[in-house]
């Protein structure tokens, strides 16, 4: 940085919001009506199906500046959202940004969050419309607000998460497990070598955001999908409870990210199977939906892997409407989480040193 | 309270997204194509002019707990969102809320706070659509996003803060400083007798937004105006900046609530020139468009007074550009706010005992 650090207190509330809005303007896209600066942003919309989705960052519990940049906590500020329109099959139009800033802050570090998220704006054809900059004493938080759209009457064919039904087959985009691999490796240096550390903190750092998967599965007729913020099984889990179905998956089919196997083969499954924060899509649809929606995102380059069926609800007793997801081997029998180092991996979730 | 108290952590994410949702579903209002549960709302929109909008609330910054029921709270998070869209002169259609609650609150805090919300929506007819629940280990923060309209082709019949010119004369609506003293009399409840102390209190905790007021002054013709929520002077400070130009506000002309008249008269100037949180509108237009523009809302039954007028820019040295705001009394003299208290005030609102 060639200029003198400025505090926020200097600049002010107006300060901070004209160098914030200079970086907003460079991206292009879509001209607001009224754009940062006055009471709400406006813009000229078509009749469409609005998708509209909003996710809010606490530090220390979403993210830790002592991981994360600047810059890559604005990307991923934006990604989470972007990544709720991919799993909707929607296409992104507009943002806006609330900022809880605390006050020894200065405003490079802001230009640099911004910085972070007009570079996914950019690429994802999504404009930065406006938002709302306040103070707080301690803990900042960014919310985030994302406005998407399928075309007007198309409203039937969303990625809904309670379409699942028995006989679909299940998949997912990309490869799964380098976001909480390289989280571990970020809180653990010492367990992974620098090069494979640098690689997976990048996958844990700047998500991406699968709207190009989202936008062809709609396309080929899949209704059903969701994005994997939690873990492909929680978030199947909740597929199966929203759709009163339930799931098996195999566990040798599950793509898991090479690295992650390279580096932590004990733990991959585990991380693959639970770790979150991948960012990817699972979805369901029957064979004869499914077949052809995995050969059109291959022909467009997305990476996507069949992994189980949708079953029929299952029967707990004492748990009624139970939905649940099997993780199974190749003989059939099931996968104990805790075998894998589920345990482990959920105490390292919650920031805690597991007991080893 | 005639279920038993159960805390967040008991009944999880899901179970509290349950109870949110059989309260908004009670407003009726739009029924949206995908609501609360999936991975982003979805409506069908025709076309039109979008107006969005978004405030974050951090607890002990914007809001206490101490002087603030959960259900106030609710209706304040919406109330100050809705303001900024009567501000614009749109209509509210949907809402997002995305809540940070620490682990030691009840199902039954939240579930308040949404009532306190939905009774404003239904009010208002605005749809809570969808949001985020994420968890915090202390401070609160509540991030709602108003989404509303105008019919499409009317973009440039917007309330804009840029558009007041020299002649134009300046209006507000309702009455000014009831907030700001409704804050004092709740924290030093020894200097107000309890009935005017509850009246005023109940103006701090349940502002009204405009949003018919802003409608009609749109429709008359008005094009600029905004809220005032930092403070009338402040407020008409930015439309001044934004505008290029300066005003003068006639002291004994401003519509100070009778209420803190009566119970604070040596502040009660103060209050209602710089107090803030008020959520009435300003507003400038030239004599031709402002004589029936305040005919037509005081038809309506809407309080309005005019206020002054606004100048040409002033040039100060070693300001550029600088725009500013004058209060003058019946003499045509300045009225410094240090002496009608706003020091005091000022230390106020910061939070912090005034050096009596």
């Amino acid at each position: 940085m060639d200029r003198p650090v400025q505090r926020l207190t200097q600049v002010g509330e107006f300060g901070l919001i004209d160098r914030l809005r200079a970086i907003v303007g460079v991206g292009g896209g879509a001209v607001p009506l009224i754009g940062i600066g006055d009471d709400a942003a406006a813009w000229e919309q078509p009749a469409a199906v609005l998708v509209a989705t909003t996710d809010l960052l606490v530090e220390g519990v979403h993210f830790d500046l002592g991981f994360t940049s600047w810059r890559d906590l604005g990307w991923k500020a934006l990604a989470v959202n972007l990544s709720d329109l991919a799993a909707m099959g929607a296409e992104p139009e507009w943002a806006l940004v609330s900022l809880a800033l605390r006050p020894d802050l200065g405003t490079a570090e802001i230009e640099e969050c911004y910085a972070g998220m007009q570079a996914l704006a950019d690429a994802a054809g999504c404009t930065i419309a406006g938002g709302d900059t306040v103070s707080t004493p301690d803990r900042m938080a960014i919310n985030v607000v994302v406005l998407g759209s399928v075309p007007a009457g198309q409203g039937d064919t969303l990625l809904r998460r309670d379409r699942a039904r028995p006989g679909d087959r299940v998949g997912v985009t990309g490869l799964l497990g380098a976001s909480a691999a390289g989280l571990y490796a970020l809180r653990h240096p010492e367990h992974c070598p620098a090069p494979v550390r640098e690689a997976l903190a990048g996958e844990h750092r700047r998500p991406q955001p699968q709207l190009l998967a989202g936008r062809l599965l709609r396309t080929a007729g899949v209704r059903c999908a969701m994005d994997i913020s939690d873990g492909l099984l929680a978030d199947l889990g909740r597929i199966c409870a929203a759709s009163g179905v339930s799931a098996t998956l195999e566990a040798a089919r599950l793509p898991i990210h090479p690295a992650v196997l390279e580096a932590f083969p004990d733990r991959a499954l585990a991380w693959a199977a639970a770790g979150g924060e991948d960012y990817q899509l699972v979805f369901t649809a029957p064979p004869a939906v499914f077949e052809p929606a995995l050969a059109a995102l291959a022909e467009a380059g997305v990476h996507v892997t069949e992994i189980g069926v949708i079953d029929r609800p299952e029967v707990v007793p004492g748990r009624p409407g139970a939905a649940l997801v099997h993780l199974i081997d190749a003989g059939g029998r099931p996968v104990p989480l805790a075998r894998i180092g589920w345990d482990h991996f959920s105490a390292e979730a919650a920031g805690e040193e597991p007991a080893e």
